[in-house]
């Protein structure tokens, strides 16, 4: 799969500080920035991480080819032709750490750190804010739908209404990240290894003149595969009592009907009453999968309610974090070029929680010895002494910094891993099924409390005391 | 630009129809398909129709390829080797119809037309609904947030928050389509040749020691581009006061700065004080461009505030379509093949408005000739005599058909256009000026009645009397 371009797949004011920075001959100075995003979506307790493998293969196909240089060239701003040349000769040479993907975030904490040159460190803002924000939002949706249905099966059944191709499989991978079992989409399916789900549309059984011929012929033609959609007509009068008929007639094959589709009409009631019917017939083998505008809260329900749903297509509101489209991850310089060094900086801000966190950083998880559960996300300056030789902390809400605790038995996760090291990769891509562990394990970290999808208890992320005496000696600074 | 794969990019459903299709012999029997929406997004009055290029683009590049066959062959469902070679020699054979990009359009109307063979109608439907859907969808935004700014200049800014790479570039074209004069994505500027803008982000001015060395090196660099970002401290105190000091160098150079750029805090009062400061310092003809989370509502409300915003810059809101990131577009088989016709076919529902229309249609704007203007959408079955002859139409409610009207001065602009004549493309691809051209003129057939944001009166879609009765047997025949 070919990314053409994806180099200019960047905002133009970037173009224009490179160029800024290069026509004053500070293109090489060293920046370090820092991603994260303020706020947590669908009020949820946590965000699952994902983006790391696009933005990688990102990275690593950037490249200014000469049709993108043409294209430049003919800029109103009327790029110098030597800047086009500096461009030719691009390579990315910064380096990256990152979380890793299906990693347990909060707001507030750096996801993922750029330091290099001013000139690309700028010029890679955009692309990686765009998959880090999209597909971090579907992995958290999708994790709060595995959550309200931890034993079932689930689907993502989206790309007719998702936001163009791209968010599509994407999307798919994200979903299947936070421990969906399937997508419906093919090519997902081929470029990540994602196992692929179909069954058939309503114009199948139109397309026969009965629904009973439309059902036997669909399981002539894959009889280990049939799931037969119930619902053309009339799903309780006419498509169950036709799935029946198709069920038994496979039995006389030896075959197993694998189950019938719900995809209109009140899921509760017909869920429940299909059941019976099958049940009554001897097809208590015979699964129930529904579709039809779900969302995480729509299937809570019909749980509470005793639906008889064993699987779920979950489209729309999936593959569009429908209640919240956008995830507002940022890209903040925390640290410049000067002399020999890289000295902090703050983005100072009328709105309180929108003033940055200076300097450089590293997170680590406080795992406590004791229960094995996290207790907080540590936000420290990079190579502090008292983390790393695992010195008793205290841990102190930097929002209200008199709430605070002592902690001293802890081992400390770093939540960042190293990617690239002065433009080469040092970070091996892991398969999709381990990543999907990893999401396990990460959750497992976690009490139930963080976890639920109503009201969770809000986790802390707590600045380290030098962290946090910078923050404030900066602040100081800028009111002089 | 090169679209790896989009051939799988369709529901494993349809795969597995055109598989069980084929197990029985009718794969090659004809089918019509219309793709359509149900319920206008937004509270809007009407919808821009958008998506047709890619569209295009996706069937011309419609193959198998040798990847694609492996991974099918790898499926549970263990495809027939005959069939796989059956795709191998896959050809798209259909005819299309569609509605021209940037066409005002509305809900329960085909908006695009499949006739074919089912094998081919069936797999292209799950790509054609994600083009048609996400395009449409933020065409129409778009369309309402030029309403709200008809003389402003609106530059769309919404990469980092788009729903991964494909949506950014898209949802770019699709704004532009409906009358955005820029984007800030220089891949889609690339691509589609949208005019693309662009500043300068806070991390320029961070990297400086003071705020107005930063507006001076920014001015050096791009005397002529200079639109300055002057939040990053104090908007007022700071901010405002150095880019006239910027300007006022800018004129001993002979230049004139471009803009000023407002990007958080209260728009209104800030854009009102900045603009007196900047008249006071004989800087009336230097701009001010707002941006931060902005949409048509709150373009409006500034605006009713006396707001000075010359230019808007509009991200999220419009690229995600936030306040309703889908639109529903299906895709119905209409007619399906018996014998040597087509014979039409109903989708029966519980709930009314979701039974379909049956028959292949054709759709006839009806412009009333004394006033220019569209006094209804008059949905028609193929070849009928009335509507081509310009016989006086009975224009009737479908959903209460005693609301009706007489109509005998009119012209018939038929909104559906061929774009493929069994495989061959036959429509020329317009310029995105064209499209830009048509959209107007379409705008420019609706009283304001219809065009306006916030309770719109509702544009009549009409059933011919053929096509009701049709309706209204099939529905009966059914009922037996």
């Amino acid at each position: 799969m070919t990314y053409d371009h994806l180099t200019l797949h960047t905002d133009k004011y970037q173009i224009n500080m490179m160029f800024a920075h290069w026509m004053n001959g500070t293109q090489n100075r060293k920046a370090v920035f820092e991603a994260y995003f303020r706020k947590l979506p669908f009020g949820n307790g946590y965000a699952v991480f994902a983006g790391l493998e696009r933005i990688i293969s990102y990275i690593q196909q950037l490249k200014f080819d000469e049709e993108s240089i043409a294209y430049l060239a003919e800029q109103e701003e009327r790029y110098d032709p030597k800047f086009l040349d500096e461009l030719r000769r691009f390579q990315f040479q910064g380096s990256i750490w990152s979380a890793l993907e299906g990693a347990i975030v909060f707001p507030s904490e750096p996801l993922v750190r750029v330091e290099g040159r001013i000139f690309e460190a700028q010029l890679i803002e955009t692309a990686l804010l765009n998959f880090m924000n999209y597909q971090t939002l579907i992995a958290t949706k999708a994790a709060r739908i595995r959550h309200a249905a931890p034993e079932d099966i689930l689907m993502e059944f989206g790309t007719r209404r998702a936001q163009e191709a791209d968010a599509a499989i994407w999307g798919a991978r994200a979903a299947y990240i936070s421990g969906f079992d399937a997508t419906s989409n093919m090519r997902a399916g081929m470029l990540f290894g994602i196992p692929t789900k179909g069954t058939h549309a309503h114009s199948w059984v139109q397309d026969y003149d009965t629904e009973e011929e439309a059902f036997l012929r669909f399981a002539e033609a894959l009889p280990d595969q049939v799931t037969l959609l119930v619902d053309t007509y009339e799903t309780l009068r006419s498509g169950v009592p036709n799935a029946i008929k198709t069920a038994k007639w496979l039995e006389t094959r030896g075959k197993r009907m694998q189950a019938i589709r719900l995809d209109s009409g009140d899921l509760a009631y017909l869920s429940k009453t299909a059941r019976k019917m099958l049940d009554e017939a001897g097809l208590s083998y015979v699964k129930i999968v529904a579709s039809n505008d779900l969302d995480e809260n729509i299937i809570f329900n019909l749980k509470a309610q005793g639906a008889a749903i064993d699987s779920w297509g979950v489209g729309t509101q999936l593959i569009t974090a429908a209640d919240q489209p956008s995830l507002g991850g940022v890209y903040k310089l925390v640290a410049r070029e000067r002399g020999e060094k890289l000295e902090p900086v703050i983005k100072i801000s009328g709105n309180p929680e929108k003033v940055s966190n200076p300097g450089s950083k590293e997170i680590y998880r406080i795992i406590n010895r004791e229960t094995g559960k996290a207790e907080a996300d540590y936000v420290a300056l990079l190579g502090e002494r008292d983390i790393a030789q695992r010195e008793p902390l205290k841990l102190f809400d930097p929002i209200h910094p008199y709430i605070s605790k002592n902690i001293s038995e802890y081992e400390a996760a770093p939540l960042l891993h190293p990617i690239f090291d002065q433009g080469k990769q040092v970070y091996e891509l892991p398969s999709l099924e381990q990543i999907r562990g990893y999401h396990r394990e990460q959750l497992s970290q976690f009490w139930p409390e963080t976890l639920r999808k109503l009201n969770p208890e809000k986790y802390p992320v707590v600045l380290s005391p030098k962290a946090w005496q910078l923050k404030m000696d900066l602040i100081e600074q800028h009111r002089e």
